[in-house]
Parts: C-alpha cells; structure tokens; sequence
C-alpha cells in the first residue's frame, strides 16, 4: 500500500453529534421494531413513511429568522424554500393529514418509525440523530382511541421481551387536572385566561415532583423555592388549602382503580371539567378491564404528571418497573419508556379545523437498553459466522463451496478473505467476528476426506480461565468426515450457543 | 369543528421532489428489505447505519463553493462546518472504514440499507430520497470477494421471490476492456495519460450500446455521430480495425463460459492487463460454479458495460429476464435492477492508502416494482383488517373485546372509531380500510348471544359485476354465535384471502 502526497487530506469523522451503529445496534433494533410494528398493524393501524425533509413553514413552530433558521433544526435554503429535516414524527403527521385527508380513512390510525435530528448541543449520550416509533390516531374524539393505544402499548412492551409484571402502563386526564385548578381557584372558565401564569409555575411544578418531593413542590406552589445553590425560584403564590388541592391530585391513586376515581370525583365535584376528565378515566378503565387488561397492566395514576401541560386529555406513561444499577452501581427503577395522549391541535394550523388525535411514541433507545439489561438482546444474536479458514490458497473452490452448504442450510458462514499465509491472523480474525467454530482443512485432510472443526467458544472460554474440568466432555478440535459437515456443525452450533 | 380565522395558513404540502409512502409501500419494502438482511447476514456481512449527515469534507466530491454548495446535495453550514445529506451509502463507507479501521476486521463485509438524498432536478418517478441497499467487502484484493457477491446477489434476488430462471447476473471485467484498448492501440501502459480522451469517448460510446445499436456506436468509435436532430456528437477516431476490437469485446460472449473465456482470452492476447482480466473471470467462473451457481444463475458476459468507466475489476449486473408491458402497452425485458463491482480508491483520500474493495447495490424501488409486476407483492399483504362496527355507542366495551380476541388470535382487527351515527358511513370506513369482513351486532343480536359476519369481498365482487351464480355457495352474511366468533372469523378469512 502506497501512501500518496498531496492536498491535506480530509477528516474521517462522523459530524459532531452524531453517531453510527455497527452490527447488532442495528440488527438488534430493528427486530425490535419489527415486532412493533406487526402489534400496530394488527390493531389496524397504516404504516406510514414521510420524507425525511419538510419545508420549515409545513414544520412550524421554528421559523427562519434572516440568515439561518431558529435553533432546534436542521435547516436550509433550497431556491426559494427553507427546508429541514423533520424533528419528530407528529408535525409530518400533521402535514401529511392535512394535505391528504381526503384520500385517509376517518378516524386515521397510523404508525411511524424512523430517524428524526435535533440540532442541540449533543451531551453524553443524546445525539443529534435518533430513531422514534409513533402511533396516532387521529381524527375521533371517543376516548375508546385511547383505552386501546394503552393496551396495544402494553402488547408491544410484551412482544419484545418485557415480561408481565417488569412494565405497567398509567393513564391519568389533563382535564381532571384543569377540574383540580378550578377547585383551587387558579383557572376560571368563563376566563380562561386569567391566573395563566399561576397556572405555569403549577405545571412546572408538579411535573418536578420526582426530584424535588412533595415538600420542594409545595415550596413552589407557594412563595417559591430556594436550591441548594441559593438560588430562588419564584412560586405560584398559592395559599395551604389551594397546594393542598394540589397535591391531593397527584396523591389520589387508591387501593384500586375505582378507589382512585372515587378520589378524583370528590376532589374535583365543583367543576364541570374536572367531573368530565374523571368519566373518560372510567370510560378508559371500563373499555381495558372488558378486554382483560387488568391493574397488573394498567392502572389509572394521577401522579402521572408528566406531559400534562402538553396534552388536552387522556395522559399515559409506560413505566418498567424492574430495578437496574446505575452507573454508581445503586438499584433504582427503570422507569419511563413511552408515553403520549390526546391533543387537539394537530391539524389546524393548516386547515383552520380542529382535529381531534390521540398517540404514543415509544423511547427506541430506553427500551433497547432495557432488553439489554434484561438479557433479552445481545446474547445469541451477536454470535459470529462460522470461519472457513484457508490452508492452501489454490483450493478457494473448495472453501467457498464448504461455506455455501453451510449457508444453504441456514448456519451463517464466511470464507476467510484475507491474506491466508499467516494462520494465526485467520485464528485472529475469526476470534474478532466472535465465531463459534472454525472449519481447517490442510491438503492432508483434503486428501483423506476430512475437515477439522475447532470450537472457538471453548477456546475462549479457556483464556477467560475456565477450568479444563467443567469442559472435559467437550474437545476442543474435532476431525469430522467432510460429508458430515453441515450436520455436525449444526450439532455442534446447538451445544455452542 | 370551527373554523380559525388569522395570519396566513402554511401550506400542507411535500417539498418539491420529495414524497411520502403510505401503508403497504412502506410494509412491503421492509419485508423485502428484512429478506436481503437475512441472506447478507448469512454470508458474513455485518449491518451498519451511518449517520443521515455527513461533514461535506468527508463525503468529498461536493465542495461548498463560497455561500452554498455544489448541486448534487442538500447541504448548509452549521458552525464552522459544512453538512450534508448522503447522498449514497459508498461515501459513508470509506468515512467509517478510514475512521474505524483499527477496530473493524479485516477484510471488513458490511451491509447497509436506509434512505440517501440527491440534489437533482425532479422529474416524474424521480425523487430527492431514495432507498439503497448495499453489501460491500472492504480491505482484499481476492476476487473470491467478487465472486461470492455475485452468489449472495443471486440469493436475495430468489429470497425475495424471483424465481431462478427469471433473473441471470452477468459479470465482466473492466481488465479486460483495459486490454481491449491497449489492443486496439489507445491504451499505453508505458504511458497510461495518453489517449485518455479517446478512452474517455470510447467509454461512453460503448454504455450507448442499448440505445443506439452496433452502428451508432461504430460511429462514435470512429468520426462520430449525427442524431435524429441533427446534432453532431465527435467520435473517438478509431479507424476500422480498431473499431472492430472494441466491438468484438462486446460481442465476445460464447455459447458457453468456457467459449466465451476463449474468445476473450484471443482478443487480449498481447495484453498483460487483459490477461488478468479474463484470469479473475475465469477464477470466478470456477468458483460459482463449485458451489454450484451455473450459466442458469450467473455468466460472464463482455456485453455488461455499465459502470465500466466507474469500476476497477470484475463489474456485475443482476438483469430481469422476463418481460412486462412498458406504458404503452409493448413487451419489454424488466431489465437491471443491481449492480457493483470491484473499485480501489475507497479510503485513499482520507488515509493514501490503496484499500481494494468490492461491492452491489441493488435498487429497492425498481426491485419492488418488478416483485409487484410478477404478482408477488401488493396481494394479500394490502388486506385490511376486519372491522367491528358500533351499533349502540354505549356498548364500546363489547366490541372492543370482539377486537381484542380477534388480534389475541393473530387477526388484524379493529373497532370503527368515527362516528357511529351513520350505519352507512360505517360500511364505507369498512370498503375503504379494505376490510375483508365486517361484524355486526345490535342490541337484538347481543340478547340473542350472536354475531353478524358480512363477507365484504363478495360484496366487492358483486358491486364490480361478478354473478351471483359464481359465488351462490358463499353466503353475504351469516349469523353466528359469539362463542365462536374467532373460529367462524379465521375460517371465513381463509377463504375470502
């Protein structure tokens, strides 16, 4: 290999923030969202594929401002167009809904998967490219749209390996809190836009219950908070009873589902929303509960805040509820791997009209390290090839038709192509693509109809210092008739992995 | 839904030249896609996802010139940095190989499949994202590589349902047409800059060989060509006899390989270049066939000049042989629907070292299209699901459990979701959704502990004008009992499907 002068040559790397996925990322992944989507198809949901490029206008929310688009995408100017690449999947739902509604069954269930970017600050894990997986359906009012998005969640957490039990899914009402604002006197619905900032601080507030506890919630209900830094973060200004109100919301989950609503009606009994929010959770448990998803699936949860702010009226979350270590090697519960509910306004800006749609978008990424943590993925699936080495360089035939019947029966299996003269790098490179055996056979086994097959899983197990005594019924090297040498790989395939 | 009144609405619309997929476009491209996988992990290669954007420096070519880059590709400035959208899986390749090499084996399979974008005027069919689907061997000069591309492209192409005999690969080698110039005396190996405009003409006259015939392109080998318009295209200047090497090259195959070697091993015979050329054929040649890939699968063929310029070595093409109507209603040959070969300079701008590598790409969209002419997509698989209409809105919960059993029993199935108002509105959802059966039960049928199943694809037959008489064993609805409701419904699927 000859190294070339000339110009300076250009950087081999990947752009900053971004990142890419080798072997079994990607096989892993894709099986996973493979049997996603065969959950969404057969609830009947319609697979759907945008472009991964919108124009900024159809995108909304960031505008180009003089030069360069608002940060939060990626955007350019083509011709006369901003274009950029879509950040999410809801805002291409929302185009494409509106621009093909004619032609689109009514409700519309769809489902989504694949790559969106961010044009953020990449940190320790979070990068400006990742995949998300969505189903909506869009175009009813009828909460029925919601009891079943929760169980079709709910199936595919058990279609990829998350056992009944290690997940439950929770499911509160935006407009059960709104019932809760009124009672505590900050929403008023003859006008509602009196005590909006009121209103802020109090989302903002519960949605940090996690962190900050009860007593750091209601700091910020009140006269406001100061952190551990001193710094002061202003309150909503509410006086006891009103946080009492409050907190009594995200407090209400009784002994069962109907002790839960029976919490929730008293609490918001005042209120023509609140009363609403509270029928649609019973609605929701009603529809689950005939169709058999019991608590041990779903659960109605008021202290499911997350996303309130953002959703107009049914509210899920699904949580793992299986203990991990962290990186400080402490157990704490896996926590959230999807969520989504009801909103509104996903249409309108296009049409004028006000479409009603509900959806979940599953955390590809939180759910695959779960897999991972569980030992669903990244066990047999990342085995290598089986590698036939090559002892002399003119018999190629040979070795390739060995892999071929190898492959035609279904075993996954490569010739080695690289310089065969040193056969310790074919050893080498064998253990590299983590093969399980390897297939050697010299001129003298060729002349004697003989293969050897070397168990590469022992061997390494071996060097890792296991004993010879656990492994003594198994050889490490076998000389096999080369007629037999599907079956005794398939044989010895079956006791290797 | 009320109509909003303000600022001007955006427009729902797809950028110019970019498209959306909807439904079975979407499923059958990631079956037939999951297909190819499985054989390219078979053979040893590994999946790989790169990421959408690349710094432009890396995917080279395309400089950014001054404000705004080339044509060719979607590209803006972020930073200090200029982006941009792949716009094929190769570029990513040699950035990931040059970045990666210490950890990846040698030599290096990989696959990839996923969407690239290309800066190109649109025009009908032709869209700015695309999907590609490439296997490539990165790091060995063996033409076992080539070889076995050529076996393992055969093998998607009958996995994903070309039936052999419907199909050939045809491989060349671009040493041979080396040796062909060199013969026909525009080729100096001593000086190898001399006549490289000839070759240059030479290359691009013979890729016209489908379009203009033996004497179109005789003529640009010699003075050059007068089309139809009047237009003159200049000619390489060759004079007969050299004329008639290039031509013979091409007309060179025989009534066998081994015929085919010979003729081709005559033409070159003064060439050292051709000689190995028609060497590697012959290599590869022996190796398909010892692992029983005859001239019914794969031949070698001097009429493949597509991507001779582009290509170093052995260059295949997997060509559909049977044929289909072509828009105005005249039989044609499908055609080419993959191609690759052997290129040298993947990772030589990054690092100046010479890596050889191999490899296909085959086209997703023309494949599909072929697998939809044959019948063997776009059948079942656009089947809808069975829909469970509303009779008494407040019996949800019962016909969400009717759905729930269906899909527990693997059925695609789901709830009608609009308003139930209209029982008629409810059949059209239902012939929209091509839902093959619709079930039906009122309050009358719910006391009576039964079910109405309506055959919705006979009612399709008989709407399009099919005879009663065809189908009289085949009732339009039947009534059956609830309890057996997922027996009655698997068995009437089986057969309206």
């Amino acid at each position: 290999m000859a190294a070339s002068k000339g110009p300076r040559r250009p950087r081999a790397e990947t752009p900053k923030g971004f990142r890419d996925w080798f072997g079994a990322e990607v096989t892993d992944r894709a099986e996973m969202l493979t049997r996603i989507a065969e959950v969404y198809h057969r609830y009947g949901f319609d697979a759907l594929e945008t472009s991964a490029v919108e124009t900024v206008e159809a995108l909304g929310k960031f505008l180009p401002d003089v030069d360069r688009p608002n940060e939060g995408v990626f955007a350019w100017k083509e011709d006369e167009d901003w274009l950029a690449l879509r950040y999410d999947l809801t805002a291409p739902l929302a185009r494409v809904y509106a621009q093909f509604r004619a032609d689109l069954p009514t409700p519309y269930r769809r489902y989504q998967m694949g790559p969106v970017w961010r044009n953020e600050k990449p940190g320790p894990g979070r990068f400006r490219q990742f995949t998300q997986c969505d189903a909506d359906t869009v175009g009813t009012p009828t909460v029925a749209a919601d009891a079943e998005i929760c169980a079709m969640l709910a199936d595919c957490l058990e279609v990829v390996g998350i056992a009944r039990g290690d997940y439950v899914v929770r499911v509160n009402n935006r407009k059960v809190l709104n019932g809760v604002m009124e009672t505590a006197g900050i929403l008023d619905p003859a006008d509602p836009g009196r005590f909006a900032a009121e209103r802020g601080i109090v989302l903002r507030a519960i949605d940090k219950i996690d962190r900050l506890g009860e007593a750091g919630v209601r700091a910020l209900l009140g006269a406001g908070r100061k952190d551990e830094s001193g710094d002061f973060t202003r309150g909503a200004g509410l006086n006891a009873a009103q946080a009492d109100v409050v907190l009594a919301f995200m407090s209400a989950r009784g002994a069962d589902g109907a002790a839960t609503l029976a919490n929730l009606r008293a609490l918001v009994a005042q209120s023509e929303t609140g009363r609403a929010g509270v029928d649609e959770l019973s609605v929701i448990a009603g529809l689950l509960s005939a169709q058999g998803y019991g608590p041990d699936r779903i659960v109605i949860d008021p202290a499911v805040v997350r996303g309130l702010g953002y959703y107009t009226g049914p509210v899920f979350e699904a949580e793992l509820t299986f203990e991990i270590l962290d990186e400080k090697g402490r157990p704490r519960q896996f926590g959230s791997v999807a969520g989504g509910g009801r909103y509104d306004d996903l249409v309108r800006r296009f049409t004028g009209e006000t479409v009603p749609a509900t959806g979940v978008s599953i955390g590809v990424d939180r759910l695959l390290s779960a897999l991972r943590a569980k030992g669903r993925i990244g066990q047999e699936r990342a085995a290598g090839p089986v590698v036939v080495t090559v002892m002399d360089r003119d018999r190629m035939d040979d070795y390739m038709a060995m892999a071929g019947e190898l492959r035609a029966a279904g075993i996954r299996a490569e010739v080695y192509l690289g310089n065969p003269k040193n056969f310790g790098n074919q050893m080498k490179y064998a253990d590299r693509r983590h093969a399980p055996l390897a297939i050697i056979q010299g001129s003298d086994e060729a002349a004697r109809g003989v293969v050897q097959v070397k168990d590469l899983v022992l061997g390494a197990a071996l060097a890792a210092g296991a004993s010879l005594e656990e492994w003594k019924d198994r050889p490490a090297q076998v000389e096999i008739a080369r007629g037999d040498l599907v079956a005794r790989v398939r044989a010895m395939l079956g006791q290797a992995r």
